[in-house]
């Protein structure tokens, strides 16, 4: 544990004797992730590969823990509070208490002095001077923890600007719009992220310039103007762009006083909100450190560590980056981008970026300019096109992975700023991670474990139906894919309430921030008018796998209206729009989409996969198309077919209402008979789809009211019918009708009371826990014979086809192993040995398996086994007895999970599980990721008894946990033997068995990459 | 184990060699009773003791063994095939299986060799000859394992008889009526036991000789039925009954020719029914004996045994006794009677018994004729009195116990025919018990281990209300007491069936047997005409505390009409009848019932239970009445206050709705605060009643819309508000009206809607699962602390007034410590420590235990505890994380039961609970008797882990299961503080708690007497 806080011995070694807190990029070992920092630590590698970084160095994470550290006990404990969720009043209070301990903090003794003999070095190195209007040097400060962390302080640049430099820098440049827009950036990113004051303080100010400028080219430059757009077609009139002095010489000069006089302004702002600009670059560097230091306890970045459970073993405070700048808006030879080594959307080994001219990386990430393809760098400056690739494919087999690199081109030279491993489009992910390791990069488990099976979930997002006869009103950028329909919404905020409130929604905004992205898991896509490949809300869309269209620039935003405008049409918030991810396209209304394809790298991946697992994975299927499916996409079985399913067709219906309605056994076995020859050929056709491979049929489970209609229902029915028939019967007309008609009035009038009665007498308090499953079979054995008749008919049939049919019937709802001797013996048992004799079938117990039979004719065979649901906590808890009357345990997770924690599905979502999310009373939602506190430690035992029990007990699970990534990881870990899914999480589930086997074999090992 | 089965060492070396199957009653160790059975070793301690005991001697239990032992093993395993409750057409081909067997088995050789060996001893004592009909010695065959068990066959008498022996006996005696009777005797015994021949053919000669005689009588004899009927008041012309021949020689003679007569068609009955009477004794004696051993096969014994638990280490085969028969019905100087050494109803230390002159045995226990008082004997026949009061109190000494002896008077001379533990009223049991130990016959502890907790239930059963103007119809025998009501039902099967359909039902009958029994548990009580103190109903019914009447003469019970018939009134089945089975009264229609009154013993035994026991015992009480009833039961604080049931007066429920009905916190609040100053008095009463006892608070439970009326209650009322207010409005009448009662109409209506709509909204599909408990003080903070608020003021009132409050709050439906965590921080501390300052208290925690809190202002001082109901799973599951943030547990168990099992309380037991009973796929109701295997485990478990980490817990438990025994005895192994039961239930709890803990002490010492 200590080694991991302190400075490794390379590094001790490497460091000149004095420095305490800091290392220069040429020294650090670049390895040590949690010394310097993600951002620390690609600059470290890149400059000690021979890379052009600028010159600079890291202050490290301990020089950030010595900063906490008089008081780091105090506020642990503040922190400890807050994750007891308590309410918001004493929430709010703990956040001010731990706020104002971190303002009284200073910089550790030392620090500043040895940041100035850093600084000192880099004056040397570089030649300039920091605050010397001469020959200005500048300094970017950048944060960066072992992790990549929301809601702390990013970046500031440009620091060491004042007056005086931005004169120097001026007439060193040749160049007066480029220093006094360098100024306006560092005066806004230092007054916002330094100093604290409100982002909308700066952008009124820029809106007020740009307009100013905008008015200004209208008219007294309209020439100026009209021949730029010809020349230079991404140009357009703002304060952040700088205008070709040669081409228009009067837009310039007006750009640069109006830039003067905007420095100007932002000075007297932070002078009113917090008081005089420092002028002193020395007194800006240290107040940058210590904003930066500060912003690891700010509230956002307290909760983000404790929403994804970030340890102090992962990422202990952060470290800041102090580096030479250089400059992308030194004019059209200049410009910063970003370099993906391949493709992030598709995933293609071809070089992938954007580059913006005459900028700075702010104006990338931002979005608010749309950049060019890297494609247009290639032509305009070959040579450092040439470099950038080079050098990106060496840091690809070095990080064994696709990087994303960002750099700035000053003046044609090239300088890297960063690397790190690049988010891609689910797609991409998959096949980069496979044609990694066909070439020799990385090994095919390695390709498994960079594959998060949310991802491959993600792959399968539906498309835009081909037929579907749809113009889109508008077109962005396909940022990440998948076609969704959803409910126009605004606001972060109202994206949540709304689809807590069931409803499906898209967020549309003009640009994101980090702020918004509790939005973007909330909506089912995003849509932004403004913005790039790279921007915001395309990086963030694409790593949490929602389809999302930026940059859609022909769309007007207008939050005050609550409207989007586009062409003529206008949509409102709540109004339904279908955006395309994969092809940018956006549509007005819901337009219907169709099922994905997959990619081939992906059947390679998972064939890799399937070699490295442990658990099988079945799926539910209730219809032959859907175990076509699941077999499609490598299902090794059945693991639920619910009969019940089957009853959903009218005629079915009917006649299972008869059964329901009848009074006793024997009105109830001749509609039960007929029913049984209705839903035989659906059994059949499952089985017939996956010949060769197991299938869990379940004998019916749901309460039986729940296939009729509800009292309220019948209630009205009776009454409207009763009231027809009075007036009939009053009426003159009466008289002159046939007393037929009369008659079917009263008979139906009987039909229906008797319904009423039936219906009523069926409901139930608590249905969930009432009469069905294996209650049913007890009380009525009928009901579980005739279903068994059916399926043996079934799989007598295919036998007779020559086919090999492998049934595995389950009895749900089971709370003790007297329920399963009495309907096997009363029910299933008589079915089995009934149909087998009527067709001249052997039946016998198997001799080596409990509670299988086998049946043979001759040279064919099969054998069913007979298993049941655990689904009831007293299941798991007799599990040990119930093993020895069942060839398999399947675990029903829903209804465990709502016994366990006594939580109706039905009723608790819409209720108060959404507060408990809110308050993090529950981490997850326990219907879709399994609760292993409570429900998974009853599955672990049950499973352990069982198998100690019955050793060739079978234990599967076939609740909607078993396509659950995190659930399957629990399942392979409590000795499952395999999980079952619903057949479009099959793959999901066959990569997550995967990686639960690996990470339990690399347990003792490094951690490798997720 | 072996052990068990042989014949001891004491034993073996008392009998003579030769003897290995048969002990005369002089040698056996009466102590063996696994050897010699019950009925043989009371003869053999009796006989041993030199009481005067007819000579005998006993086939021990190893001889039956070895008559199935060559098929024991196939035997055994139909039996567990039985056991695993097959459906019925798979039992009967069992039990068939079994009967096939067992009739195919033979004696073990030697046993009839040694048995006649036996009887020449026998010959030699009592100096007769066995099928000598000179001089006659004939036998009774009586079967007895070592536990009494119904279904078994009981007792042939009269054994050697035949026609030769009838001749022989007659002129022997002088006394032709009573060899025929003698006769008459046997073959219906030995052709309805031995041979199995259907009882109904020998009752309907009975009834046809009975006509006949009754017919001859009261034409031709008159005038001597006249003179008997005022010297011998008991007597009536029965084919049973010996008329006096001196007193009516007419009538004797008659008598003796239909004996004649009849003793001829039963042998043809016998003829055509089986074969050929055999004459030959020996004979007889082989079949009877086999038919013994027989009925220990008898389905209606398996089942017993089954039902039971009777293993084989408790009973293991019968024995058969072979006794020489004594007279009771050789004249009016002899007779039979039945002699308890107490008053087996009272318990008073007064001789109590009944004596059937001119009977044989079976006449009493059948009831068939009404016998006389004990005292009349000591009249009559003073000196044999006199022996039978020495032998009676000798024989309690010796056993402990009061004792219940058989006894037979034959010519003057009395002899004892068997001895057991007499079977008492609760009030005679707990009087008893009590006595003995004070006499120092037993210890304190025996006391309380003779007392089964359910006969201190009976002991509180009701009386008729003193005040109550009702007149008794019928009266009859005081069987057994308390009063209830019920419908009158004639079958024991009706009243099965009816009272599973809920209804409460007395089963009426002429008289009862062991086939009856199933109606006895089914009914609310017992109504028999015929019988007297120890006739089949009497015993059975005070054996399982039902009340009873038995003997009520004066009632006719019609079975073929449904309908009993006393003076001018009938009543039909299904018409409700009360009986008071204290005072013997029988009332029509429902008698109103109160409450019973408390025996001074009963105060002593719960006294010395008191000392015994390990657990606490609390009472669930909501109103103050209910908790100062609960402490004169002697409990030691509340277990449960629900405050819900403080909500049921109109006014409060009114304020609630509004509550409920509020659409947000702010509207919320006043109501709130309304409801929690109604509730304070509550709250002061009970805690007032409890007076420095504990009392557990808890926090609102139920689902809210419990509170609220149905949706389609509301959704009436709307419909026919609004029809009134159209009609109004379009009526003539309107227009003249003011305006002001359509606007209130309008208003209603308004309220109606919105009242529907919230109803509507807050229907839960399981609301046992949905949004109650902790979950309501989660997501609406104020309930729990105005809740807390109105607790603490009135723990505050009481404090100032000088009393000792001790509150203890509880958090309903946890299921995991976060919401235990939010609750305590969100609602109730706040509530404590604004109470505590707005008095001037100070609040702390307390130092030694967690979630308590010391409430204090200057010498006056309370501590309040914090804990929580464990009724989810996840609760029980997570008991060591909860534990660390609460005081206290206590078990929920009733929702424990529906979470564990899936069984909805509400549905479950009128659907399939009755059909699992039956089955026996549960052995008990769940939710009256805990659940070991599945819900004790999770108790238990959360008691130890809760324990363990948090080792001041208290524990306790709360649901029903608090006061019933066997789960009581449960939860004192499980380790528990404390169970909370009904007030009623108080007394049972601690005597169960007692017995629970002298059981756990005595586990490894001989096993005390039930």
């Amino acid at each position: 544990m200590e080694l991991l806080y302190s400075i490794n011995a390379e590094g001790l070694m490497a460091m000149a004797r004095p420095y305490k807190y800091t290392v220069s990029f040429r020294e650090g070992d670049w390895r040590d992730k949690k010394l310097l920092g993600g951002k620390g630590s690609s600059l470290a590698q890149m400059t000690q590969m021979g890379l052009p970084v600028p010159p600079g160095f890291t202050i490290t994470t301990v020089a950030c823990r010595d900063f906490l550290g008089p008081r780091r006990a105090e506020i642990d404990q503040l922190v400890g509070e807050l994750e007891k969720n308590p309410p918001p009043s004493i929430r709010d209070e703990l956040i001010s208490k731990i706020w104002s301990i971190i303002n009284s903090q200073e910089l550790p003794d030392g620090l500043m002095d040895e940041v100035r003999g850093r600084v000192h070095e880099l004056e040397a190195e570089t030649g300039k001077g920091f605050g010397n209007p001469a020959n200005p040097l500048l300094l970017s400060v950048r944060s960066g923890a072992a992790l990549s962390m929301p809601g702390m302080m990013d970046t500031v640049l440009n620091l060491g600007m004042n007056d005086a430099v931005a004169e120097g820098l001026a007439e060193l440049a040749g160049n007066e719009w480029f220093a006094y827009d360098a100024y306006r950036r560092f005066l806004q990113m230092f007054g916002r992220i330094v100093l604290e004051i409100e982002d909308k303080e700066f952008d009124a100010l820029t809106s007020k310039y740009n307009e100013r400028l905008k008015s200004i080219a209208s008219s007294a430059r309209a020439d100026e103007l009209s021949r730029l757009a010809s020349e230079l077609p991404g140009y357009s009139p703002r304060i952040d762009a700088q205008p070709p002095r040669e081409m228009a010489p009067g837009l310039w000069s007006d750009s640069v006083s109006l830039l003067r006089s905007m420095v100007s302004d932002l000075k007297s702002l932070i002078a009113s909100k917090w008081g005089e600009f420092p002028q002193d670059p020395w007194r800006q560097l240290e107040l940058a450190v210590k904003a930066v230091f500060r912003s690891w306890m700010n509230p956002r970045a307290i909760f983000y560590r404790m929403a994804n459970n970030i340890t102090p073993e992962m990422a202990d405070c952060t470290a800041v980056n102090v580096v030479t700048m250089v400059f992308g808006n030194m004019g059209w030879d200049s410009g910063t981008g970003v370099y993906f080594t391949r493709n992030p959307s598709t995933g293609e080994d071809v070089p992938y970026g954007e580059f913006l001219p005459s900028a700075q990386g702010e104006d990338v990430v931002a979005g608010v300019r749309t950049p060019m393809g890297l494609e247009e760098l290639k032509l305009r400056m070959p040579a450092v096109y040439g470099q950038l690739i080079e050098a990106g494919k060496k840091l690809e087999r070095l990080n064994r992975d696709v990087m994303d690199i960002e750099f700035t081109v000053e003046r044609g030279r090239l300088y890297f700023l960063q690397n790190r491993v690049a988010k891609m489009t689910p797609a991409a992910r998959v096949k980069t991670a496979v044609d990694l390791a066909n070439e020799g990069v990385i090994s095919r488990e390695d390709a498994v474990m960079k594959v998060d099976p949310q991802t491959v979930q993600n792959l399968l997002y539906p498309r835009i139906d081909p037929s579907a006869k749809a113009s889109p009103i508008a077109t962005g950028l396909p940022a990440s894919p998948g076609a969704v329909s959803g409910q126009i919404v605004f606001h972060p905020d109202v994206a949540v309430e709304w689809s807590r409130s069931g409803r499906e929604v898209i967020l549309v905004r003009v640009e994101t921030k980090p702020d918004d992205v509790h939005g973007f898991y909330a909506a089912k896509g995003i849509l932004t008018s403004r913005g790039g490949m790279t921007s915001h809300a395309a990086v963030v869309a694409r790593a949490i796998g929602k389809p999302a269209v930026v940059g859609a620039e022909s769309i007007s935003v207008d939050y005050d209206a609550k409207e989007i405008r586009v062409g003529g049409t206008t949509l409102k918030e709540g109004d339904w729009v279908t955006i395309d991810g994969s092809g940018g396209r956006v549509y007005p209304g819901k337009v219907p989409t169709v099922e994905p394809e997959i990619i081939p790298e992906l059947e390679v991946l998972l064939s890799w996969a399937d070699g490295f697992r442990r658990l099988g994975v079945r799926a539910n299927a209730d219809v032959p198309e859907d175990a076509e499916i699941a077999r499609k996409f490598g299902a090794q079985g059945i693991g639920l077919l619910r009969i019940e399913r089957m009853f959903r067709k009218p005629e079915r219906l009917e006649v299972l209402r008869k059964v329901i309605l009848s009074e006793g056994p024997e009105e109830r076995r001749e509609p039960l008979r007929r029913l049984s020859d209705m839903i035989r050929p659906d059994f059949k056709g499952i089985l017939e789809a996956m010949d060769g491979l197991p299938v869990v049929i379940r004998l019916i489970d749901p309460p039986l009211h729940e296939f009729l209609p509800s009292p309220v229902e019948v209630l009205s029915q009776l009454h409207e019918t009763r009231a027809a028939y009075l007036a009939l019967k009053d009426s003159e007309l009466a008289r002159s009708m046939s007393p037929e008609v009369i008659k079917q009035y009263e008979a139906k009038l009987q039909e229906l009371e008797r319904l009423y009665s039936r219906v009523t007498a069926l409901t139930e308090h608590n249905p969930m826990m009432g009469h069905r499953g294996v209650r049913v079979g007890v009380t009525d054995p009928d009901f579980y014979y005739y279903l068994t008749r059916a399926i043996m008919e079934a799989t007598l049939d295919l036998l007779e086809e020559g086919r090999d049919p492998r049934v595995e019937i389950m009895i749900p709802q089971v709370m003790d192993v007297s329920e399963i001797k009495y309907v096997k013996s009363s029910s299933i048992e008589p079915a089995m040995s009934e149909v087998a004799a009527e067709r001249g079938y052997r039946l016998e117990r198997s001799p080596t398996r409990t509670s299988a039979y086998v049946i043979s004719k001759g040279n064919t065979r099969t054998e069913v086994l007979v298993g049941t649901m655990v689904e009831t906590v007293r299941a798991t808890l007799t599990a040990s007895e119930i093993a020895k009357e069942v060839a398999f345990f399947s675990f029903g997770t829903n209804d465990l999970t709502q016994a366990t924690l006594s939580f109706s599905r039905d009723d608790v979502e819409n209720k108060f599980l959404p507060k408990y999310l809110e308050l993090g009373i529950l981490a997850e939602n326990p219907f879709q990721t399994i609760d292993v506190a409570g429900v998974g430690k009853l599955v672990r035992s049950a499973t352990a008894d069982g198998k100690a029990s019955n050793p060739a007990l079978e234990v599967g699970i076939c609740g909607e946990h078993g396509g659950d990534p995190a659930s399957i990881e629990f399942f392979h870990s409590a000795g499952l033997d395999y999980v079952s899914a619903s057949p479009y999480r099959v793959m999901v589930a066959r990569l997550a068995a995967a990686r639960a086997a690996l990470r339990e074999g690399a347990r003792s090992a490094p951690q490798v990459d997720k």
